[in-house]
């Protein structure tokens, strides 16, 4: 790669190659995960371009293409996986100064890919009183372009399923990684080659997504004496047709106590706690289903209740944020993402709390999947080694709780997915040098690979070196 | 009862005795089911009253409390079971004149009963962009009060289950029928007592009914070659997550060649016909999931299509318009309503046509019931005999499938409840003369009623003499 011609020649737009700065723009929240944080930590881009127009973005690649030098999009790097990290360098591709909502309609919203979740439902609410049907609970800082390309789902799951679901994204508009670069309308079913490909098939420069009626929803924390009581009121709850919900976590015992400081002084180590959001209109139909269950006590309602520290929105409890308040407090807190599936998901969560707890401790997101009520577990794991944890996500997967697995930056890996052959014939097409954020396709570097020989991939070792 | 010191004393309201007018308003839609027919043909109250505030309907009730005179309230008459039918006389209460929207919130809405459905959306709509989350296929004369006394659900139960579900209704206002009729204020579990009580439990003078988004729904006509692969296909659209769906109506050929007239130039008496709505956003996920289906033909879209006669709204093709259509072409004809569940629906609906077709015809509206996707059959049958008519009724019982029996006037029956003791204590209290629609309550007349006995309850073969 020619780095010198490649920066000169984009010297003009807002440009950085301060060591410092640039390193902490090639970092994600990769540390989540002590495999990742032991491989990744030394990575870091040669310099960070911040475009402001698409214009702008196919410069850079056009730049980029010439002086082969790698790039990698970064919207705000709150990813999880390292999905952001330049692993062979080059140039960070930071999105978040290009951050304009374009257009808003009933029932959808055209935005660039740098606007911040939070500002962009702000913006939807205040045009039309709409927000987005879903999104990840980085709400405050994450990007859309974040969220599409690197992100999987979220609160609002509980209603809308996840991203993948077709529906969920409309239209992305994507700039290929070419001598001369493309711009490319992708919707339908080419949706699936770019959403969730973490930048390897194309810069979005443009989201068409779906919204929804926004609402001032009520948060609230509910408890329960009995963890399986308060995973079946969970599942019932989901599964009322009638009450508007936006997010339904359940956290095993002691969770809430131990980890959400805020929280602690209102529960004790035994109590099973959840976390819910219902639109203000459903909140008498959820009071009378609530008042069915003898066990359940509402302890916080965002609407009525004063606690001396205001805990803050209830779904910063939740999804990727109940793994970080454990963290703070226990920094050999790690996690896993696991799926109980649509069948009997509860009987699989006691099950999996029999077999690992307190290891393992269940954090659960219900979710919508195929029509179904879904769980999905955000476990908290008490790390120890690399090797034990390899051993409880495969005990898992021989209890037949298939993993996500959070300590692989690659999609395959992370992603459950087999190779796709279409995803790859397509990044031949947009990226037929392999610039786009290299080494996170596994089936670019290794044609061979698949799913079966997961841990055996030599990129992660060779990373460790 | 002593009617003319009763229509002496409410003289000074809009009360109407003239016979051919008063006929007219103790009738509704009884005539679909020819077993009512022949039995409620005969019915009229003595005089109507229309009201046009609570304190009207207060004096109304406690005059003809006082003169011990039968009230039996009317929306606008479009039940389908006698609802509305004044079977002991008296008085009809006609509250069509009570039609005022009084508050519009994000998210819910507070009306008099008398708004007509049409009516109440558009002011919902160009409010603030809201509609009901549901409403019976009658929405352009049906009015709310009677939507929720009379009936069960609609177009919009393919996302918001039924209005029995917890949170589809969120208040109901109602005066009682005492010589000081008091106003109570329903909410959560009491709000069976009074919806779909055939209003024998008080007379609604508000109701609080929840909102959601108004979108410019597309309606469409799909065909399909196959009657088992559309069943499979709306199946499966209505299990797509991310796709807002408000109706999905599937037509067992001929119907849609036989009895849609509007259609017919446009398919084959072989075809399936599905009607859907789906929201605009959803329109592009719509179409890359239909397009899965190497059958399906979209031959008809509200936003494109241009027929010579257009069809009107597609969902007064489906509920109970799929009847009201079939009848108008062969008055031979009339149906059952059929519950084919949430276990393995298709199934139970092929079962069902193979053993009734052609006497029977599968009319299916897709539906979600305790978070499931479910599939309810308003089924077309030829109609013979009411003994051959109970034979079918009796063998779908058989063969697992229940029968809400359409072709009974009473909670009971048609409802299939059993007698329920919270609501015939609540008419012990609001009702103790039993003046409110009189007949409609079997365990009132009868309190050995059980549902066992259904076919056997001597009401109906004493109103036959
Ligand atoms: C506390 C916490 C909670 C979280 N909760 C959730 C959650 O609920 N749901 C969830 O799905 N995730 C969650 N995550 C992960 C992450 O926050 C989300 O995926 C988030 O939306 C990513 O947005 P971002 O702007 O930070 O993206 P980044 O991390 O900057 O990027 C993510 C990926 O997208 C690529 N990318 C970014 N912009 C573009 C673009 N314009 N074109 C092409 N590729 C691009 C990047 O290269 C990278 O691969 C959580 C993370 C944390 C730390
Ligand atoms: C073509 C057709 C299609 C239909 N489709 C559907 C459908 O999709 N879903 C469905 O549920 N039904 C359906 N129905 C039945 C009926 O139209 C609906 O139930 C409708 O909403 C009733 O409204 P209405 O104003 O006509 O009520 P009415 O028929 O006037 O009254 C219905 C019942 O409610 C009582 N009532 C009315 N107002 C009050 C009040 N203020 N207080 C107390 N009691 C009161 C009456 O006494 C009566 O028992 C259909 C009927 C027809 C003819």
């Amino acid at each position: 790669m020619d780095l010198d011609g490649c920066i000169k020649a984009l010297s003009h737009l807002d440009l950085d190659t301060k060591p410092v700065s640039v390193k902490a723009k090639s970092r994600d929240f990769f540390w989540y995960s002590p495999v990742l944080k032991a491989r990744l930590d030394h990575v870091t881009a040669d310099f960070v371009v911040s475009p402001t127009s698409e214009a702008e973005v196919i410069e850079v690649l056009k730049t980029c293409y010439a002086h082969d030098v790698p790039v990698t999009a970064r919207g705000t790097g709150t990813g999880n996986y390292g999905q952001a990290m330049p692993l062979a360098g080059g140039c960070v591709l930071n999105l978040a100064n290009m951050n304009k909502v374009k257009e808003i309609r009933p029932g959808s919203v055209v935005v660039e890919p740098g606007a911040v979740l939070r500002d962009l439902d702000a913006a939807c609410k205040g045009d039309s009183g709409q927000e987005l049907r879903m999104f990840s609970s980085t709400w405050a800082t994450a990007t859309i372009g974040g969220f599409v390309a690197g992100g999987s789902g979220g609160v609002g799951g509980i209603r809308w399923g996840s991203l993948r679901d077709p529906g969920n994204i409309i239209r992305l508009r994507v700039v290929t990684m070419e001598a001369e670069p493309q711009i490319q309308e992708i919707t339908g079913e080419d949706l699936t080659r770019v959403a969730h490909a973490y930048g390897t098939n194309g810069i979005i420069t443009e989201l068409e997504m779906p919204l929804t009626a926004a609402y001032d929803w009520v948060g609230m924390f509910v408890t329960f004496p009995d963890f399986g009581e308060a995973l079946r009121y969970a599942y019932d709850l989901a599964s009322q047709d009638g009450i508007l919900l936006k997010l339904i976590s359940v956290f095993e015992p002691p969770v809430a106590h131990d980890y959400f400081l805020r929280v602690k002084p209102h529960v004790t180590p035994d109590q099973t706690v959840l976390a819910i959001m219902v639109a203000p209109q459903s909140m008498a139909g959820f009071e009378t289903f609530t008042a069915r269950h003898a066990g359940a006590e509402v302890i916080y309602r965002s609407d009525q209740t004063q606690w001396t520290k205001a805990p803050g929105h209830v779904f910063e409890y939740g999804w990727n944020h109940t793994t970080l308040r454990a963290m703070k407090i226990d920094p050999s807190i790690t996690y896993l993402q696991t799926s109980y599936g649509t069948e009997d998901p509860v009987a699989k969560v006691l099950e999996a709390r029999a077999a690992f707890s307190p290891e393992c401790l269940q954090h659960i997101e219900v979710t919508r999947s195929g029509g179904r009520v879904n769980m999905a577990g955000l476990t908290l794991v008490k790390f120890t080694t690399e090797e034990r944890l390899d051993a409880i996500v495969a005990e898992h997967e021989a209890m037949g709780i298939p993993n996500f697995n959070p300590h692989r930056y690659t999609l395959e890996e992370g992603g459950r997915q087999a190779t796709d052959a279409r995803q790859l014939e397509f990044k031949r097409q947009v990226d037929p040098k392999g610039l786009l954020n290299p080494g996170k396709m596994i089936s670019w570097d290794d044609p061979d690979w698949g799913y079966e020989t997961m841990y055996a991939w030599p990129g992660l070792r060779k990373a460790a070196e």
